[in-house]
């Protein structure tokens, strides 16, 4: 076994502790990663929170970092080169949904980054949370030159979870799309609504992100406690990309989307309750997403670096996590942790 | 005030009796006409149930009949001429979804044939339960040529309802439907989906129906009990059009709903819950529909004639109303009861 270091939950489960892991040798078609910059995802203080003890946990699910070594079947990395992991490090690659690249939805369930089952050995795998990483080739992506690698970190969950339903959902120069809540998953969302040309507007609490909201390329911010705006937005948009993190009434949000227009669900998994005639009236289709599937992974990171799409990051020593971790059980952050792993080795 | 007939529930709410009604004077735009075959639909049905007595009902809002009088601004009609009217007689006719043809989900609220409130004299709506209805010009369409009058007046309501989700969700000569639930709705489904090409299946509680699925035009039929089967058509549908008409777990039929694809919940009106996750694998679509506007309206009556396209009705004495509402309530017939009208004259 290789050995690295990394922040594991303690079974009380309300904070990590720095200890040394052990990493599988490489197989076949295994890449090392020299973890440099994993984000802190919502996920993650889900997990961290939840945390009964009963196997070891090592979170993080969207890196960035440099390949170390390579197994002799891998042909499309070397050491040295800048990679980047998301949220799932394996699927069947047989099932439907894998064959058409949607291995987020594969049937037998993706392997997970962290808190996940290798499919080989049976172990729990854990997350990126640490300084080094092994992960198939297939789900590992170059990290396309011109991307700050800590910045781009998020793209590898964040981004891909707002950027599926977007491609889905046909977003382009003609789409008025609105975003509920301004968080990690959503100021990702208004930066790549607005860079494939969408009319843009952020819907939020309080006008405290106007300015935010404004310097992501949003057209506007409605007060979702503004009855009146909320009014007279009504049917206005054809997307609404939802990112609340905490569970909601999403009628008021079903209420802005146009006719024939979706609203994606993506900020809290759990029990949607919605009155029929909420989607009868404008016809209007409620839908949900989540990570991403490889090829769209990957036009992901070259439409990021085209077009200069990066999260909004506060970098932080590793050895910080656990603030890191409270800060964004608060809401304190804009809008995305990045840990810098340095401070492991 | 004109002078007609027609079945108006009692306070007991349960029966309908024979009684004699007014109807208003034609208004300039006004189309008064002879109701010839009126359809018995599941909202006649909970309209009679839950009557309090508190303002008069009459049901009925799938009717055809035949053209007897007309106000001076009429010019599409004559006195003779077959028509149709369904469950909307009129509309604010300005707001965005008035000027989009979806007078269905006017932001005023659309006029309903019956229990809705006149917008000039403030009356409540008398359905065509009855040998007079007094109809906008607007909201009266041409009864094409070739269309049997009696099995053609469900396709007004029933009809057109699951007609606009079809045609929303682009379904044509490559889409795979299933339709859930064979009734009213169902079995309209089912032949609208095959006469626009459509891969059709029914999800049926039981096998029944086998024999009326495939006469209906239908590939198949699975019994949403057998799980293997149901296991099998995983994702397989890119539209499901759920009819059933009472409340129910959707996940069953989510199940059913291929990558990217809809399920459209028509059959029943009232809460729907949902597991986020049941959405979000395959990034299915959650929507609903219900009624339509009038250009769809006056498209689906051309498809229907040509491509022969009707109901298949069970046709009654009007008088035997009461008898129609009780075996609707038990689900005996197939698959729509009609009742004729001409036992008021």
């Amino acid at each position: 076994m290789r050995k690295t270091v990394g922040w594991q939950a303690g079974r009380s489960g309300s904070r990590l502790r720095r200890t040394s892991l052990e990493r599988r040798e490489l197989r076949a078609d295994d890449v090392a990663v020299r973890v440099d910059y994993c984000g802190v995802c919502h996920t993650d203080l889900h997990a961290v929170r939840a945390h009964a003890g009963d196997v070891p946990l090592v979170p993080g699910h969207e890196f960035t970092g440099v390949v170390t070594d390579i197994g002799p079947e891998v042909t499309r990395f070397a050491p040295g080169d800048r990679v980047a992991v998301g949220n799932i490090v394996d699927s069947c690659g047989v099932c439907a949904m894998c064959q058409a690249g949607q291995e987020n939805f594969c049937h037998e369930f993706p392997t997970l980054t962290y808190a996940g089952t290798d499919r080989y050995d049976g172990t729990t795998t854990l997350g990126a949370y640490s300084r080094e990483y092994i992960v198939r080739d297939e789900f590992t992506y170059p990290l396309p030159t011109g991307l700050d690698p800590a910045a781009a970190a998020p793209l590898l969950c964040a981004g891909i979870t707002v950027w599926e339903p977007l491609q889905a959902l046909g977003v382009g120069p003609s789409s008025r799309v609105a975003v509920a809540g301004l968080g990690g998953l959503g100021h990702l969302a208004v930066k790549l609504a607005v860079a494939l040309g969408a009319d843009t507007t952020v819907v939020s609490r309080s006008d405290g992100k106007a300015g935010d909201a404004r310097r992501l390329g949003g057209h506007d911010l409605i007060v979702s406690t503004d009855r009146r705006r909320m009014a007279a937005a009504r049917d206005r948009f054809d997307v609404v990309i939802d990112t609340i993190a905490v569970p909601h009434d999403i009628a008021p949000y079903l209420g802005l989307v146009a006719l024939n227009g979706t609203l994606s669900h993506l900020g809290h998994l759990g029990t949607i309750t919605v009155r029929t005639t909420d989607l009868l009236i404008g016809r209007k289709k409620l839908s949900s997403a989540g990570s991403g599937g490889r090829p769209a992974t990957a036009a992901m990171l070259e439409f990021c670096a085209q077009h200069n799409v990066v999260a909004d990051v506060e970098l932080l020593p590793s050895a910080r996590v656990n603030d890191a971790l409270d800060r964004l059980e608060r809401n304190d952050v804009r809008y995305r942790f990045v840990l810098n792993m340095s401070d492991l080795s």
